[in-house]
């Protein structure tokens, strides 16, 4: 059995360990996909975002496959489609790099996949991705989380040696609810509250806190980096870390948000039982059976389009 | 009966109908409490915001005396205070200026009067006045709406002549779910819908859309005019048009949120039968006993503190 070296959900208090694994896990060359400058950056703030990496005719051409799917949905697995709760509008749709051919070469491109072997210092596979299609007026708000901590008690990811890239398919603004992330976060790891506090009576107010990180913890956290909310036009690119503390605000605002979520997990990181002792998560979710490192494929994404 | 020159929630369809009245209610001379460039700015944006307008000690001061009212509410009218629907903390308090010492000098403020005086060209009085405390993780958002449309069908307003001041008494960040405002959209009104739609049965996403802005309509607004988040730190004052479209996103930032929150009326705008034909809101929303002309008071506030 793979030993727990991030346990959480166990204690009845949270608590803080420092990160065991190194956030980028190769050095800078001339030959890597990104600057020094960007290195460092990604090492010290645990995101970064790289503008315009998809051309405005790439990013037409993926927008009007994601409205083809929206209309048409039948074309999809049922499991991996996710609707509004009010309206039944489709909101995300999950293993999106399995079942559209677009979609799955542009997980593939030499762009992602490049920086996703340099950061990580390996070959990678695509451990989850999704379609991520918020209307305007009413997207509500997810709550701060590492990726990791979810990643490593529910489907069994051992180590800190995945990221996730958040290719912008709508224009980001600071007022649409963009993703927020606290720089720095990635190098602590905050385990969260399983067994039921010993004194809990005096914090019902915290009840909904099991699995998430609890209040003292974030604003600990949000003191110490702050709050950053990265911008960018459609064809950008977010990329964090697996342990970057992050969430989004509510979006009231007409404008609504899009885009195509990858992650990426080192080939050497490959999933074991989940670390938690349940069973694990779907396979569209978390994949258990695509370890095998991927091809990089290079090229327009506007031209050769998908069926 | 006075005419009702702003008709809303009558008809079965929004419309839209040019403001008939000026922004800013005099022109501008060297005497101003304001620059001519910020007279411009807020006549074309139907927004300002003075920055550092109060100093540390005076925010210091203000800060700890929403503390104090925060720990023993005790002392204030109790329909007065708006209590969070979880935890039951102290949200909002109503008719802040008349429960309380120094809330009342900080609202009769020369320099907050001398510049609604001056925007509103007219002597004022308070309409409405409240403190708000938001706590960070779990802030509601406030959706669009123009203020002078409530103020209108439900106070009795009868003109646009009128404005809000919000006093910052945390720093405002851009990622703390912020007051949003569409700079521009106070030069129309956007009557809300009241009767029942004929076609309503096709427009049940709607149902909720009764007496608040159409999803169509803030659609073309924010098109046209953009939407920003002013932000500043505490000390500064966000002053805005009574129609000017604005709302706010959630917060599940740790960053509290606090403002004092002012409304200054023209003594020629005072309050008659609501439009709406229902009975008015009580006295502690929207005054309908205090239409003298107010006294500006000059001075530090952090001198001469309350007790």
């Amino acid at each position: 059995m793979t030993e727990d070296l991030y346990p959480s959900r166990v204690a009845s208090k949270p608590a803080w360990q420092p990160r065991i694994d190194p956030v980028a896990h190769s050095r800078w060359t001339p030959e890597a996909p990104i600057s020094a400058e960007q290195h460092v950056m990604f090492e010290r703030d645990g995101y970064l975002v790289l503008e315009n990496l998809f051309s405005a005719a790439e990013v037409a051409t993926l927008q009007r496959e994601l409205e083809r799917m929206r209309k048409m949905p039948a074309s999809l697995e049922t499991e991996t489609l996710i609707a509004e709760p009010g309206s039944g509008a489709l909101r995300s749709v999950f293993a999106i790099h399995a079942q559209n051919r677009l979609f799955g070469r542009l997980a593939a491109d030499e762009r992602l996949v490049s920086v996703a072997r340099h950061l990580l210092g390996d070959e990678v596979y695509i451990h989850q991705s999704r379609l991520n299609y918020k209307s305007g007026f009413d997207g509500r708000e997810f709550y701060w989380h590492s990726d990791f901590e979810t990643w490593h008690v529910e489907d069994g990811m051992p180590r800190m040696r995945a990221l996730s890239m958040s290719v912008q398919l709508a224009d980001n603004h600071a007022v649409n609810g963009p993703l927020m992330v606290m720089p720095g976060s990635q190098r602590t790891y905050v385990s969260c509250v399983g067994e039921t506090p010993e004194d809990h009576y005096k914090q019902s107010l915290r009840k909904q806190e099991y699995g998430v990180p609890d209040r003292d913890s974030l604003a600990r956290l949000a003191e110490t980096c702050g709050i950053v909310a990265p911008t960018g036009p459609a064809g950008s690119v977010v990329l964090f870390d697996c342990n970057t503390m992050h969430g989004s605000n509510g979006n009231i605002t007409p404008f609504p948000r899009a885009n195509a979520f990858i992650v990426y997990n080192s080939v050497s990181n490959r999933l074991v039982e989940p670390f938690g002792g349940r069973a694990p998560r779907p396979e569209f979710i978390a994949t258990r059976e695509g370890f095998e490192p991927l091809t990089a494929m290079g090229g327009d994404l506007a031209e050769g389009r998908a069926a």
